[in-house]
């Protein structure tokens, strides 16, 4: 009963976050690391029909077989996939072909959920609502993405922030040289690359309370930070040559002041806020320039208790990397998280739009050093 | 009073083409050589309010100041334009945006024409008039695209075929060697690209009476036309080898059958039809293949009169050139088609998707000897 | 025996040509349209062996079985080609092996050619020796280029200039309407291209005594005429835009002077020279500043015996196209010309490092419009 | 004297590789990560000419003050450098001329290393002499490379292979958990990469005493390895289908049998030799396969002592990242390594083509994890 719940409420929060956009914003990608949002919903309902109706629900048919082919992403075991590139070509399967997908899937899965499930079973709908909340996640970040590339720069509309817990310390919290354990312990849901808990051995560090804010971020720029290579890592300094980096992504300079476009459209930039939507290189430069660097995985971990997180998905100076004792589960599943560990850098935390309860102090997300697309944020070591 | 008769006609077929497509289809943009519909319906009103009303049209205020940037294509005088590749990451303006655009300007446009207008603007909205119908043309071999290229290959709808008049000869026409005049005359519109005028002096040639069919062109294939290089073109075959070219576009080969992607979706190729959607390449290798050549455009008009035409764009073995006293209109208008005379081949003719009336005998169009997305043919000359 | 001693001519000029150069200047290729040298003394070499030693000497033993693949150019038919980019990655067959590879080739040669050959033969050598001209027109060239990228800008010495009969005529020479032929005629050598003479209607026309100067083009420069759309094609607006063109080919501003790279290395500009290394956008664009066009490759030739030519080849507003009753030769031979025919402009005359006598006044040559390495410039017309 | 001994025999050594070399061998730049020889030999010389004789060495004048561009590599503290991509098309300076540099420089050197030098400045030679011993390994690496992808192979000829000694242990080592200290230690020369010396915590695992051979690596080719993606991380699935990779670089599968490009040309594939010449991504399905996996380099360097190893390069599982401690040196000295810590994986060992002593077992060695030229293989672990 608790999983139709919990099925319900997730399913329609991914609608919800849907509501203020018009037909044509479900449609287009304007770069190939953004899916449209269209694609977002019929991919995650996909996922329940592929490895939850169709092997287990006996007599579902799948509603429409050629949606196997649009709407798998990566899942290689599971068929030809669509290159992500094209995703923003294609104009059928048209927004409410898809909602009725939705509806057909969800009605079919309360029916069979309401039936004594094993548990691996249970396991399995679990990880396709948390599937589900990362590509919100990919939802709101990819809608900011089509909007705020807009010339027209139109707004999403109303956006709640969440609450995020004062910070406990201020300045740089000290932290002993020693063991540490890492990774996920208990039985609550966690994701495969958090697994094995492992011990590290950490030298003494010290990492900041607070995250860096846009006005210690403009001090960076105004010392001349995007024109000095001696900050930069060599890849880092041919990204920002090539690509004329001079400021976050959402930023824009017009007539000397700074704007950065957010969810109610183009406005001044908030000083007192969290720095976002910065690449690695980015922090990485950022802390060079302060003299300092950024925390491991295993440091930011360690010391996760200690200070307030939550509202900017932070880079690490870890990269993707597989935990001892890791392994993939057989099958397509297999395939979730395991395949990307190569030319990722690792990100801890959560942000304004990753769904409530969905992060923990455990959870590996990551990237390649050079998007900037997602919340992304820095929090200083040294 | 026929002005406006004739404007009301030319802006309610350009929705009339879009009547059958959802809004997803308005927006995406498959290929850079495609552009989105709404796209399409938005520039040509743009042309209207651009070049007519605010300067013309006292009191008249533009609809929205920023669509000057977003629907302003090639016209370098007028301001920055949205690179051509970037029109199908616009979800804004809405369709409905640009359905109320439209309504606005003829609004204005309606009233403005039942005024007495100079010649000279009766003429600029003449031309108005035909740059609609040109993008008339785009509109449905650009849904024809988009449509053509998605998996799900959706079918367009009902779609009336022009009526072509029978042919007067069968088998080749002879036209002997001497002086012909080449180019538009009298007082009907014509683009400045038709003028002036002029004598050329052609040799003795045949000109077929009829255009090659699919049957035709299937034999090209089955005899190996696609993979001898010795029919081709230097260019062509760099291009048959780095696409993988083997057929023309929109043909499907399914265990052993042909297919063609037509506006009832995917159907059983149809034998006597004339062949479509094939490059200058390809036009160019066929004739190489028959030991016979393509007309040049000179040929082509010479002969016009004396076999049918209207369903294929011709491709002919003529570069798009000025003509002997061409000279382009003084600012922005002026930038309406020399600045094009290079690198294209010449087509004659007009396609099944042509406006009624749109097309005449000297009538010039042009495209980069790769394209395919239009109902290109072949004419064959000896 | 004259094809003796014609043989030995021109195959020693060959060796002339490359006898200032460095091993490594043998080697290079800086960009794809540039061979290096040595590429160049192989290429010419194997014609001769494929297309006359190995076909009609009998006992004739190929030098080295692996060449062909090396040294063959755009002859599909006698094997795989090296893709022309990769040519530059070659180190081996090293400068010394294609010397001993050329002596062995021409001792043959010369031992054959004193026996009587039919007179098609003959026409094979002479077509062997005219292709090594024009590469030897492309040798200078291409070391041109080779040395004048590199950051030393090394000289290659001596260059003795051709003498080129003074003009007849100042001014514009007008050029009464009527028909002309055009094409060679004749006994003497020609390519497949120039072929057949046919007549063409010319309207009336004046063209000028005199190529455009470097003094007159710098005009063209402080006007603005790189930063001013209105006077680009289409095409050459984009290409100056992409590779931030200022000035021609080799024009180097240091300190608001003008340098141009020489045989004699960097050297001021020499303002009452014919303006060289340009494009057809350029010189497009230039003639539309000057409100004048280009002369068709039709009114250059009707014309050319009024004026003096041969130090730069001409752009005309002609594009490469086959003449009327143009066919290509049976084999391998046949692909000579052909297959470039579309997406090319005709050049007319000859230039600095034309060999003397290989061009006259039909000959053509043709280019990309986008290419500059060779020495090409601007009559205008009107 | 000691340091003047150990210059000439590694100034000798530069020139030692190079003998078999003919001049054009020096010049070419067949990828973008090979660089001419000719460019090595300058580059290393240029290191002692700017960080050692320039502010160092009074009276001391540079040989040519072009070099500093041409020769400079990613020092961007010292000046514009030639893009890596265009080292290839420069012919000049030639060969002669750069020996001609190598000696002055040498002269130089050999006078001034006859003085009382500080600690800091003798440890900047040694700093320029373990620079030149990475430049040698990559010269036998880019030769072999310029060779081995030429069509006739030539052979490089005699190669004398280290010797290393005998395995003490045979299948897989165990090694406890517990707390490891990682990183140089002594007053011997290292990297700044090896600081600072601090403890890690591993795990228990089995390293295995021996690497993966060609014999083993055949297997997997022969089980599919290569077409089936569930052994491949995403990236390298990718990389193999859109380099169409079906086997290590250098090999060579003739009519059903396997040959190897080796210092003697192509030859049959020895088996038993280790398998080199293999990316990242090939090392990392290969264990994926065995349901293995690669050691980190923690683990590598725990065990090392235990294993015989020297002949490859060993990719691990670890990222190439900073050390606790880790500090860059002040001025261009410190853009040594640490600016290319991302997107690169490390290696750990030596290769056959590594100088006599120059390798350690803290030697870190890095490369993105697609890259083949160099002498890489597998350990595996468990």
């Amino acid at each position: 009963m608790q999983l139709v719940n919990e099925y319900k409420k997730v399913r329609d929060r991914s609608i919800h976050i849907c509501r203020p956009l018009k037909t044509e914003d479900y449609v287009v990608q304007p770069v190939v690391d953004v899916s449209p949002p269209k694609w977002h919903l019929g991919h995650t309902t996909w996922f329940f029909e592929t490895f939850l109706l169709s092997p287990h629900c006996p007599g579902y048919e799948v509603f429409d077989a050629e949606y196997n082919y649009v709407f798998n992403s990566y899942y290689e075991s599971v068929g030809a996939r669509v290159i992500r590139t094209h995703r923003g070509n294609l104009s059928r399967p048209a927004v409410e072909d898809i909602f009725r997908y939705r509806e057909y899937v969800d009605e079919a899965m309360l029916g069979w959920l309401n039936q004594d499930l094993s548990l691996e079973l249970q396991q399995l709908v679990v990880l396709g609502l948390n599937h589900e909340e990362q590509h919100q996640e990919l939802l709101y970040t990819d809608i900011k993405y089509i909007l705020g590339h807009n010339p027209l720069f139109p707004a999403y509309g109303p956006f709640e922030q969440p609450a995020v817990a004062p910070a406990a310390h201020s300045g740089f919290i000290p932290v002993k040289a020693g063991i540490y354990e890492i990774g996920h312990a208990g039985d609550g849901f966690c994701f495969d690359n958090e697994q094995s808990r492992h011990k590290v051995y950490l030298q003494d560090y010290a990492i900041s309370a607070a995250q860096v804010t846009n006005a210690e971020y403009l001090q960076f720029i105004e010392d001349g930070g995007y024109t000095d290579f001696r900050h930069w890592l060599a890849e880092g300094w041919d990204w920002v040559k090539s690509n004329h980096v001079t400021a976050p992504l959402y930023w824009h300079n017009i007539n000397g002041e700074w704007f950065c476009y957010t969810w109610q459209g183009l406005q001044p930039l908030q000083l007192h806020e969290p720095v976002a939507h910065i690449s690695y290189y980015e922090a990485n430069a950022y802390a060079a320039w302060k003299k300092m660097r950024l925390p491991t995985e295993f440091e930011w971990e360690a010391a996760a208790r200690q200070f307030n997180w939550g509202r900017r998905w932070e880079w690490t100076e870890s990269a993707y990397l597989p935990y001892p004792g890791f392994s993939k589960a057989p099958g397509a599943i297999g395939e979730y998280n395991g395949k990307f560990m190569v030319s990722q850098m690792v990100l801890r935390g959560a942000s304004d739009v990753t769904p409530p309860n969905h992060s923990r102090i455990t959870y590996r997300n990551f990237f390649q050093p050079n998007l900037r697309w997602q919340f992304t944020g820095i929090r200083l070591a040294k």
